[in-house]
Order: C-alpha cells, then sequence, then structure tokens
C-alpha cells in the first residue's frame, strides 16, 4: 500500500462526513445560500494566502532543485490561476479587495493555517507536502464526487464554476504529482515516521471538516 | 494607556467569561469531577511543551542578552518548577509517562500551540511576547479571582495546589515583568503596530476559552 | 536621502572594490579564463538555490497580498529565465547537471547565502528585502559599469550574453520594484532600525565581494 | 564505527589544524598577547550569543521531553556558566558590557553562526546536533591537548582559568550527553542522511579553524 492510500485509509470517517455536509451537498444541488458562499469565498481566499505561505516554505526546505521547482510553480498557479478563480467570483459576488483586507480569518481558519505554518517551519519538505494535500485532494475528490451525484451541478450559474475547477484534469493531474511524489519520499519510512506523517494528515482532515462547518455556520 | 492595559481593554469580553466557566467554577468550588481535571492535566502538560517552545524561539529572535536570558529563564523555569507542579498532579491523580507520551493533542490544544508558534516563526520576539501573555497572565487572574471569591479554595485537597500555584506573587512577579517588557517595547508603535499585536492577543484569548471548553466537555 | 541611496552611500567604499575586481574586470575585457568562469557559473547556480529560497521565505513572511506576489514573481523569475541563463553557459561550457549536483558550495559561497537565508527566518520581510538586494542591484551596477567603460563587451562570444542580461532594462526594472518596495516600507524607520538595515546590506556586500575574490582563487 | 567516530575521521584534518594553531598554541605556552585574547573573547562572547540561539531552536524542533530538557539544560549552562566564565574575563581584560555591545560580529563569526542558525531552522533537532557540537568538542580536545602537551599551562595567571574550563570533568560529561545522542539518533541513518551530517559537521569544522585564523589574525 501506498503512504497516501494508507492516510487516505486512516482518515476515511472524516472525509466521509465531507461529501454529505450540507454546505458541500449545497453547492452540489445548486441550493446554497448565495451569502453562506460569499462569506466562505472571503475566508478561503484568506486561507488561500497562508496556504501559499506553506507553499513557499516548502520552497525553502526542498532538498533538491526539482522539488524546488515544484513547489514554486505551485505558488505561481496559486497566485495566478487559483486566486484567479476566486478573484472572479469576487466579480459575481460583489467582494471588494477592501472587503477582504479588512475581513479577519475566522478562528477555525487561522486554527488550520497555523497548523500548517507550524509544521512547515518545524518540519522537513514532507511535513510540508503532508499538510498540504489534504486540502489539495479533498477538494477533487469531493467536486468530482459532486459531479457524479448530479452531473447537471457543473452547469449551475454560481456553483458551476467551482465545481469545474476542482474536478478538472489539470486540477487532478496537479495533485497527481503531489500524491506521488510524497508516496516516492516516503517508501522507506520507519513506523515511527509513518506516524508523524497520519498525525499530520488526520489533523488537517479534521481542519477541513471545521472549515466547512464554519463555512455552513456563518451568516 | 500601556499597551497591556489596551489589550487587556480589547480582549474583556472574552476574559469575563473565563471566570464564570463551569470548568474554572469547578475548581474554585471544589466541585469539579475529577476525572474531567485528569484529562485537563494531560492536555495542559502537552500544551505546556509547545508554549515552553514558543519561549524558545524567544531566545532565537530576542534581539538583545537581557531579552535572552529573560526567555531563557522562562524556559528553565517552565521545564522545572511549571512541569514540577504537573508531575506533582500526575503522581496524585496517578498519571504515568507513558500515558503522556501516547495521549495526542486534542484539536483546541493543537490550535493554539499552532498559532502562538507560527506567530513565533513568522515574527519577532514581540509577536512571541504577545502570544505567550494571554495564557501566563489569565491563568494569575483566574486564580486571583477563585481566591477572592472563594477564598477557602486555596484549601481545597486537590485543587488548592493548582489555585495557590497561580495566585502566588512568585507567579505574579514572573508576569510582571513580561507585562512591563511589552509595555515598553511598544510604546512607540505605530496604530498599524497596535493592531497586530490585538490580533494576536485576542485570538489567544479566544484559544484560551476555547482550551476551557474542551477541558469541560472532555469525560 | 531614500534608505537605499543610504545604504549605498555607507557601502559604496565596498562596491568600488567590484568594479576593478579582476574577475570583473576579466568578464568586461573578454580576458577571462574560461575555466575560472566555469567554476564561478557551478557556485553561481548553487548560490541560486538558496537565494531563491530566501524569496520563498519572503513570500512567508509577506505581510499584504501584492507583497507576497511579487516575491513570488521573483521565484517563478528566477526558476526560469535567471536559471535559463545559466543552463545556457552550463551548455555552452560543458556543465553536466550531474556535476551540479554533486559540487558542494565552497564556504563563501556557503557562508553568503547561510546570512541572507539567517536574516529571512529570523527577520520579518524587510530583513529579507535587505538581504537581497545587494546580489540583485550589485550585478546591475557592475554589468552597467563594464558597458560604460568598453561598450564592445556586450559583443563578447563568452561573456556578451552574461553582461547583456544584467544590463538589460528588463532586469533593472526588477530592482526598480525591489528598491522602491524597501524605501517605501523603510520611511518612517528609527535610527535603530536604520542601522539594522546598514548591517545586512554591509554584510551582503562583503559577503558579494568574498564571493568574487572566491570566484579568482579557484582553478 | 558510531556516527561521531564517522564525522571525527572525516574531519581529522582539519582538526589537526586547530592543535598547532598559532593562537591556540600561543593560549597553550601563555604566550599569546593579551590584546589578542581580548579582541577574541569580545567575537566569542558575540558567537556564544547565537550559539545559544541555536539550542533554542533545538528546544523548539525537539521531538520528545528529554531532548527538549537536554537543549534547555544547555541554554540555562550557556546563558550562566559560560557566560560567567567570559564575564571573568571581562573584568580581568577590562572589557565593559558597553563594549560587547557596540562591537560587531566579524564576518568569519557571522558566517559561522548564520551557518548554524539556518541548519536549525531548516532542518530537524539531528541537524541542530551536528552543528553544535564541532564546536562544544573541538573546545574539549584542544584543552585536553594543551594540557597533555604543557602540563602546567593551566596555572598560567591569564589563560590558565580558560583551559581548566574546557579541560573540565564537568565539560567532558556535557558533551558526552551530546555525543551519545547523536550517535543514538542517527544508527538507522542511511547513507544519503550520514552524508548530509558530514557536510554540516565539516563546514563546522572549517568554520572552526576560521575562528581561530580570526582571532589571530586580529590586532
Amino acid at each position: 500500500m501506498t503512504t497516501v492510500e494508507h492516510l487516505l485509509g486512516k482518515s476515511r470517517h472524516i472525509w466521509q462526513q465531507y461529501y454529505v455536509h450540507p454546505f458541500v451537498l449545497g453547492i452540489q444541488e445548486g441550493t446554497l445560500e448565495q451569502e453562506k458562499f460569499r462569506q466562505y469565498m472571503i475566508q478561503d481566499y484568506l486561507y488561500l494566502v497562508d496556504y501559499t505561505k506553506t507553499f513557499a516554505i516548502g520552497v525553502a526546505k526542498a532538498n533538491s532543485i526539482p522539488t524546488m521547482q515544484l513547489f514554486a510553480g505551485s505558488i505561481h498557479t496559486l497566485t495566478h490561476t487559483e486566486m484567479d478563480i476566486h478573484r472572479g467570483y469576487m466579480g459575481t459576488l460583489a467582494i471588494t479587495q477592501e472587503e477582504i483586507d479588512t475581513t479577519k480569518p475566522a478562528l477555525p481558519n487561522l486554527s488550520y493555517t497555523s497548523y500548517m505554518l507550524r509544521q512547515a517551519y518545524e518540519g522537513s519538505v514532507v511535513e510540508v507536502l503532508a499538510s498540504i494535500l489534504s486540502c489539495a485532494y479533498s477538494y477533487e475528490v469531493i467536486a468530482k464526487t459532486m459531479v457524479q451525484n448530479r452531473p447537471e451541478c457543473v452547469d449551475d450559474a454560481l456553483y458551476g464554476s467551482w465545481i469545474r475547477g476542482y474536478a478538472s484534469d489539470d486540477y487532478a493531474e496537479k495533485n497527481q504529482v503531489l500524491i506521488e511524489m510524497l508516496n516516492d519520499w516516503t517508501k522507506e519510512y520507519t513506523e515511527a515516521q509513518q506516524q508523524r506523517l497520519e498525525d499530520i494528515f488526520l489533523a488537517c482532515s479534521e481542519y477541513e471538516l471545521a472549515f466547512w462547518d464554519m463555512a455552513w455556520m456563518m451568516k
């Protein structure tokens, strides 16, 4: 079993809650109150800033030039493509840059990004990658599950663009690179090292769930 | 108004919840279920490890020898005196080192310490100190409030030692040094810099409250 | 006087040694022994890896999205354009990737990058920028001085491409952004803060000189 | 062969230069010009500050409570005992605190401490320890070699106290704990991991030599 298969197995009980989460189902069914999505978008944009910083520490901790280039590529994608998607929604949802700048990250948001950044500062490039993967990959699986459950969801006027982005081949390919890299780096890991990765992956999976809860409870 | 007076004013609505928190009142009245306190002690010991690490980064970020020595002194106190208090309770509550080693920090615990450590790695020695102060000082105020509300609480067979420790002159003196240092460092702070400290102090105050909630809800 | 004008004034006695350094004059006159340039290129490539890591910590320490994007843009340029120039020379000079991978950074190289990375980890985004600027800007001034001293140097079969790159408008524009940013951030700096920047800028300027010395003395 | 035996074997060609270094021989023979020793003391005090910071990051990166306590203990010793020895010499040599505060670390000093701190921030607790050991252990071996070469050196009015401190059983015991810890942690290290430690230990050994050179050449 690869490392990532192992991590996914251990966190299945958490991930299964994503697919039936009221916020996620609301996007899938197109029934999510727009104001909730709007608040989520602002928080997610603030999240993305710190998520990008985690990749940046990955560049600093990389122990080979290809690894450095890979994380640098992710930063480029994040600060351009992915933030562009957000900027697209900002237009639609009338979110101004000023609103972004003056909104504070809610505590569950801050907790998640602080945990990732702390792992990044404390650990090696492996811990950076393990911290990133829950977010990166769960969005792919969630979006693909939505498409499987209700194929027409991709055409939703508001939520279709979000779903298509995270269910896209392009997004999946980028994740595949991360997954293969983590599997490759950890092939000869001892049990104690595996346990450490499991702790990180589980904590991040729980933080993902708490982020959906926060999104759902925001008014 | 000093910086710390300002920070305390801004977080009063959070701190006021500490004094009437069921867990805190349970210690004050001596009615707290021992098992709850036992779980709290284990989590608090794990917290203390990361709290000490935050001071350690304070040593690394210090820009003068006295500051370095002050944080180093706190590390010494934490790894000896304060952990000794915990070790005292470990005896009373039959908590083994093995139980400590195999217990994972609960998510609210991990969130709090990750936030402090992240501020420490990202920021300067001022951010380190602002992160530490909510915990350090609120325990003093909480313990003194308990004594004021119910003076005989200091004699409780189980909880008296905890209350006496945090209500002691010795503990207050150490806090006073931290408070004066933060006031001194930030006298000429701009509004933007003050705002940054306020964000940190408020977040930590909220994390303190979430820690009491966690302690109360543990079985 | 702007901060950068002040820093340049304070380090003039060091910078003046760059323009008449035998290695630099060798490039200008086209007389530099190719083997020396080859060894320099390998060391400079290794330097660039850690220089890029310093920008990466700049992303992590950025306190605004535009700052983050600016450092992220530099990482993109460094891992693409600038490393490409190096890769161009690698072809010409028959430097294999394997040779890069098995060469250790010489001690003056390691000292310089360790100093920059340490400032980056210890300090704020301002210290990151102050650490980067000596290298970034001195290469522009050196290349332009070469062109002024001996205009035909840009046509040198081997060294012309190096000179044209660092004397280009494109390179100068990128530096201008860094310079304006540092000036802007430090407008209200106290004397103690200015002194700190001066220490960093002077140390990096000395490390630049030591790097040229190392390049010259390599066989 | 233990890890430390291996590291010492690989760096023997550097360490052998310590014992015959003019500065070291000058201490041994009691012939070292006092002014040189005075300048060295000031630089070494500045070094000690950053050396202590490296241990502090060791506390922050520790992955067990005993490791944390060990590094914390070293910080306590450094900020008390060892700095006290320095403070003793400060009295004898009429070095004021103000002179310390206004002296800048010379470049070889800055290079060495920046290298250690960078390893500490980038790496794990193992890299922290590998960075520290060259300095910690070479002082013991140097002082013991002095005593072996010229037993009466311990009675020198000026240098005797320095020699006795580093040749003491107490100092050796502390080193023994560090050595055993590094051996223990790296027992199952792969060749690539061993190579990494070797790079660090060799670089630090070279920085030690450069520090003696700096001390010798100061006026």
